[in-house]
Parts: C-alpha cells; sequence; structure tokens
C-alpha cells in the first residue's frame, strides 16, 4: 500500500472500524454502505466516510464498500497484518485474565510466556501457558523473538521490571501498572490505566445533568 | 465550588492529574510550582498552568500550587468526593482481578457484590466478598443503592445483562466486553476495549520510523 498521511484522530478510530468490520465478515457481509455502518457505529455518514477514504476501496457510489478490503487494509496500517509474541509478567487474576483471552491471538498477538515471582505459581497451566519464574526472563525474551511485554503488576515492582526488558531489548510495553513508566527513549508504552477510566465513569455521572 | 465551564480536553487530562497529585501527597508534599509538576508529568508547565487555572487553588507566584486544595477540587469536578457502590458481573479473572485491586476502593468505588452463573463459583470469597448467583441480581441492586455495574463477561452475555440491569435501574456501566452496547437514552458507558488498545500499539510499533 503506498505511503499516505493519516491524522492521529483517524488513527485513534481504526480499531473500533477494524472490530466492527470483523464482526461483519463473521456475519458473511461483503459490502456496506457509509449509512448501514453509520447506523451500527453511531457516528454520522460524514465522518465515515471522511475517514475510510483514507484507505480506498471505495466502490462505485451506491454499491458501498468492500468490508474485507477495508479490514484488511486497516489491518495493515495498524501493524497486524504480521504476528507479534508477547509475554505477560505477573501471573494474578488480571495477568491470567489476559492469558485466558481468545481475542488477542485472534489479532496476531501471541502469548508466549507468562511470569511471576511467586514460586507457589510455578510450572502453573494457564490456558496452556506454563508459568514461568523472572529469572528465566531475559534468557526467554531473547529465545523467543519476544516484542511486546505486558506488565499486570504492582507499581513499584512494574517501574523496576520495565527497566529490566528494555535492558533485555524490549521496545513495547503494555502497562496495566497504576503509574507512568520512565524508560529509554524509543521504547513504546500502551497504557491501560482502569482506575482513570473509572473516574471518567464518575465524571460523567455527576455531569449527567448538564450535558450540551 | 462554584460552575464553571472547563473544556472536554481539560477534563479528559483530569485522572492523571489527580493521580500525580496523589502521590505528592503521600509523599508529603504540600506545594509545587508548575515547572517540577511538570517535569514529572511531562507535559509542558504552559499546559499545567492553563489546565489547573481552571481550578484556582494558583497561590502567588513563585509559591506554586496548594497539592492538597487541588486534589480535593478535581476530586470534586471527577465526582469521587463521594462514595459509588459498585457489583461486577461475571467473576472469572478479570472480574476478580478488579474485585482485588483495592486502588479503587481507595478512590471511593465500593464493590458491594460480585455476581456469576457458574454455580461452582457460588460462595466463593474474592478479597472478601462472596461470589453470588445471578437470580440475585436484580434484588441485591436495589436493596444496595448500587450505581455502577461493571460486565466482565463474553460480549453476548455482556449484551443481555446490560439491557437487565438497565431494566433495574442502573444508569452507568463500566464494560470490558469487546463490543459496543447498544442501551437507552441516559445510560452512561465507559468501556475498556483491550484489544483496542493492543492495537493502538502495534500501530506505535509499525509506525515508530516514521514519527514526526
Amino acid at each position: 500500500m503506498e505511503e499516505k498521511k493519516i491524522s492521529s484522530a483517524v488513527i485513534r478510530r481504526l480499531p473500533r472500524y477494524y472490530r466492527y468490520l470483523g464482526e461483519l465478515i463473521e456475519s458473511g457481509v461483503q459490502r456496506i454502505s457509509s449509512k448501514e455502518l453509520s447506523d451500527r457505529m453511531k457516528v454520522t455518514a460524514s465522518q465515515i466516510r471522511q475517514d475510510l477514504n483514507n484507505f480506498g476501496g471505495f466502490g462505485q457510489q451506491g454499491y458501498g464498500y468492500n468490508v474485507k478490503y477495508l479490514y484488511d487494509e486497516i489491518g495493515k496500517i495498524l501493524g497486524i497484518d504480521r504476528k507479534h509474541n508477547m509475554v505477560i509478567i505477573g501471573a494474578g487474576n488480571l495477568g491470567q485474565a489476559l492469558v485466558n483471552s481468545g481475542d488477542f491471538a485472534k489479532r496476531g498477538f501471541i502469548i508466549k510466556g507468562i511470569f511471576d515471582n511467586n514460586k507457589e505459581l510455578e510450572g502453573k497451566s494457564v490456558n496452556g501457558v506454563s508459568v514461568m519464574m523472572m529469572d528465566n526472563l531475559k534468557k526467554f525474551i531473547k529465545n523467543n523473538d519476544i516484542e511486546i511485554v505486558a506488565l499486570t503488576l504492582p507499581k513499584e515492582a512494574a517501574r523496576e521490571v520495565a527497566k529490566d526488558v528494555c535492558e533485555a531489548g524490549i521496545t513495547a510495553i503494555w502497562n496495566f501498572a497504576h503509574t507512568d513508566l520512565s524508560l529509554p527513549e524509543g521504547v513504546i508504552v500502551e497504557n491501560v490505566h482502569l482506575s482513570e477510566s473509572l473516574m471518567r465513569l464518575s465524571y460523567n455521572i455527576a455531569n449527567k445533568g448538564n450535558k450540551n
């Protein structure tokens, strides 16, 4: 696909388009108009037309979008047209929840290992993945072509482990710890701060009356 | 606090300020300059000044911000100056992870119950909260002044349960299911779509070379 400049606002919306297009494919839909997609996604048809015209895939007027084509193009932009190997660090409930979710593997994120420093968890099988101890981590990262590390740890531990894995060559961290990690330049972090999400919910509860 | 119009961009950034101010309080810091806060939060000092001037709390030039005052004012805006009762529906790993996290209670989100329809989990204690069966849910919501329902369920189940709890009077849903819920007007939903977060990470990996 040729290089094209796509705005960051469009990029932010792409995973949601990708999800809807994936659901359409699962239901056997091959083409969809911006109007139909707009009704489903509850965004305006003109926003959809603007966003998706970035990717071509626009059939003749009246024929709508080629669902599979758009899905694939958006997948390429999102970098999920290839596999990413991942490890989870922290085998508590949240870490185990990630390993048990089939959604990630479906999108090419392959969980190769789960690590903890709790000896009691050593060898426990979570969805077919054995819990390993932290002293094996660096070697495992090197030998298994690991690209992404998910941190499901308390914040102090997360800060330490983040440093270690960066030293081991990791440049992409999916951080669930309730802190911002301070990391070497070039390391990409995506934060999932659940408390902040809950505060946005409570803000919206508090301000329900005076929406505008 | 008097009514003031605060932009939605500022609102989105507030939970992060709240978190940093909370950490400062924990370390015994009473006042902080926008420069110091800027270094910690990695945003410009002028952005911080602009954002926080919405809340007053600006001491004399050179004295910096009153940390506790700002923390409390932001807490009020976010609606976390009062308690919110919450139930978790879905006692899998993710549901249990939420119940086990102390962070939410600290911010006034009190988990009153956890529900599932798996008989094997009935009565299991998760961080002192017993797993209850779904047929008790509606009654429990009414008798315990529940305001927020967290859905940690597969998407089909989440859609059904969301309808049920709205009928039981719930108007705020924290949705972890990998779907957008279609709900009656006036119901507030905050989505945590983990797959989308992971796709943003992979987008940033794919586009690391051509940042600008």
